[in-house]
């Protein structure tokens, strides 16, 4: 393609898309639930073409000497390909966020204001390896009456096509036009540019999800607001007045579940106070696997834990490591959390509760939490359903973002002849 | 100054309202209400001096040739300061916006998740004429716990300079840092720009407030999310089923009570099989002194209304001076808003219940109005007490800018051990 035909061929999108947003914004509630239903359905059916494109994909990604872990991303088998379908009809089944209302008044003069959830317009999604983002973000765009363009990474493309083909003929059963849901069907990397310039002021909303190179290019970039996912340096503070199981079982947790996660806690921050419990933690850790990298304080109490460089405490492993640091107390956790932080999710453990809610109101993080693991901060725990990410800004949206999150709102003033003085 | 000690300059700024943003987001809420209230007192002593520095500008602007709407938004009387002083109470009397709960959940695994309003942290205020503006600017962003960089039009800069400086009089009384509060001090126009670009990642939100050349220009060169006021394009269709009395009322009210304000209509929509009240409507308007203009069948109807250009249909006039177009019907409405509108204020006047309700859920605008005039479109109209503008965007906030927009969220996490599986 020339770089002509490129903005033409992005810009055509952008119209598309445009257009499909003002159908979406006035279609029921009905018809796009039934169109997501129907993507379920599809997916299910196109499940051969699917993974017979994932195969495409995964020789590609193997040629080229993908990563293990890239790789596995990247893999679909039938089971993925219908825990898909699943979740497709999992936001089916939620609540529909356009259209309620979040207050209603009345002003002295008669005046009655109700504040009414609207869609945003249309938004473009830019994502890396794996490929069931693709349904994920055209269910949630679909549920908030929202037009999207997906632009998913070039080791993808022939799984993110085949999904999107599936994803198409769901749309077209329901009777809502193709463009709600479109996908760049080009992987030259100007296509992105294109996206995030707004092609032509027809995006509203960019929602890059990926690494951090991919999200701090389009937050460098964008002409358009981004909804941007940063990293989640996330901290588990153990307060000395904590309950030492609870403190073992939650860092365990928290940093083991699943170590890859953005809500792995990746510090934990041991107060001077119960320096003792530090024995017992380590065991518990590495005993599940985990390396730890400490500080001189720490590795003098447990000579099997690693030095922590400075890097080390501003490094989402997002791996089986834990940098561990002594901190003298509640205040010196709170300077540590603010300057190592990321403002995603942090958590404090004791039964001290003016200690919990002074760390809950100073913590200026999307999430925090007191005596629960920091691998909570996802959307489907907190109940939105799904999630397209967390949001780490602070405009629009924080935290987890669900469908609801994908809305705007109006002012409906209903008045009977009130002009004004 | 030199370029890079502008940019000095203004990055220390920047530091400096980011120290002041942590100080704010931990003060109790009277702090912040005291300083306010402080703000106004010093407002108050401070007048001999603001209207000396005022006459300066006005001095200066005369010379410069401003025109007369523009010296009369620039001027300050005795009871223009007044005026600011009691704003500044008011602000100060407001519910605090920050702390407040949104919502409280519990899960079914016994977390309680609370989301909890927070500041959005350094917000910069780029602005014209108006001195008024920068005492606003600073008690909204202060009551939301924000720190603020103001800057206002250099036409008005010693008025802005000297209410800053009883403002900054007011927070050190009340024991917060003087950087709470700063104001760009030189009038370079470069400024701007460095405040766009964000200087160096610590500026969190742009709100400018000003004609539509200043606002295109920041949504344009910004790299920073902005809350952007476009232009006020609003219409009042007059529905078949209107009463006739009520219409004419609304109508008047709608373009005359004051033309220049956002709020105020600009197209009279009138439904073809209300055209009988044509003259009538006219008639009132005339007598009110607004020059009509309308397309060939209104002006057949009254041969007193001037033509319309297709250019009128897209102008914010901002005067005494009405479109007015008959459309066949309430699609025809919707199409010539949808169209010609800029999503900000249009209003039904109707009887008819079903196309008040098909109205208010088809045009999307900030807001939509029934049975009442569109110069309702304002933050103290709505009960926020203040605004900071119109947002007619759809990210973030829309409509009238009150404190309470001017905040961000985080989510509150209480457990007693809780894992996740």
């Amino acid at each position: 393609m020339t770089i002509e035909n490129l903005q033409d061929y992005m810009h055509t999108l952008g119209q598309n898309a445009c257009t499909a947003a003002n159908t979406l914004r006035l279609a029921s509630t009905e018809q796009r639930t039934d169109a997501i239903k129907a993507m379920a359905t599809q997916v299910r059916l196109a499940q051969q073409n699917i993974l017979a494109a994932n195969a495409k994909d995964m020789q590609a990604g193997t040629a080229k000497g993908l990563s293990g872990a890239m790789l596995d991303r990247l893999k679909l088998d039938e089971t993925r390909v219908l825990a898909m379908a699943d979740g497709l009809e999992a936001v089916a089944a939620l609540p529909d966020p356009v259209g309620s209302e979040d207050e209603r008044w009345t002003r002295p003069n008669g005046l009655t204001i109700a504040k009414v959830r609207t869609p945003i317009g249309v938004i473009g999604m830019i994502y890396e390896s794996r490929p069931n983002v693709t349904a994920d973000a055209a269910s949630l765009c679909l549920k908030s009456a929202n037009a999207c363009i997906l632009r998913g990474g070039s080791e993808a493309v022939h799984s993110n096509i085949a999904i999107h083909t599936a994803l198409v003929a769901g749309l077209k059963s329901a009777g809502l036009p193709e463009s709600c849901v479109q996908y760049v069907g080009t992987t030259e990397r100007d296509a992105v540019g294109h996206m995030l310039a707004g092609l032509g002021g027809r995006i509203d909303l960019i929602i890059p999800r990926g690494g951090k190179g991919l999200v701090g290019r389009v937050q460098k970039d964008a002409r358009v607001p981004v909804l941007a996912h940063l990293e989640g340096r996330n901290h588990t503070y153990i307060h000395k007045d904590a309950n030492p199981d609870m403190a073992r079982d939650i860092i365990v947790n928290a940093k083991m579940r699943r170590p890859g996660i953005c809500g792995s806690t990746e510090t934990l921050l041991l107060d001077k106070n119960a320096e003792s419990m530090l024995p017992m933690l380590a065991e518990a850790l590495q005993t599940a696997g985990c390396e730890l990298r400490g500080d001189a304080a720490a590795q003098n109490l447990v000579p099997s834990i690693n030095p922590a460089s400075e890097t080390d405490f501003m490094t989402e492993h997002l791996d089986a490591i834990l940098n561990i640091k002594i901190v003298d107390d509640l205040a010196a956790a709170l300077a540590h959390i603010e300057t190592y932080g990321s403002n995603h999710t942090d958590a404090i453990i004791t039964e001290n509760q003016g200690a919990a809610t002074e760390f809950l109101a100073k913590v200026d993080s999307a999430i925090v939490i007191h005596n629960a693991s920091t691998q909570y901060a996802d959307g489907g725990e907190f109940g939105f359903g799904a999630e397209i990410g967390i949001a780490t800004g602070r405009l629009h949206a924080r935290g987890p973002v669900g469908a609801q999150h994908l809305t705007s709102y109006k002012y409906q003033v209903l008045g009977n002849g009130q002009v004004r003085p």
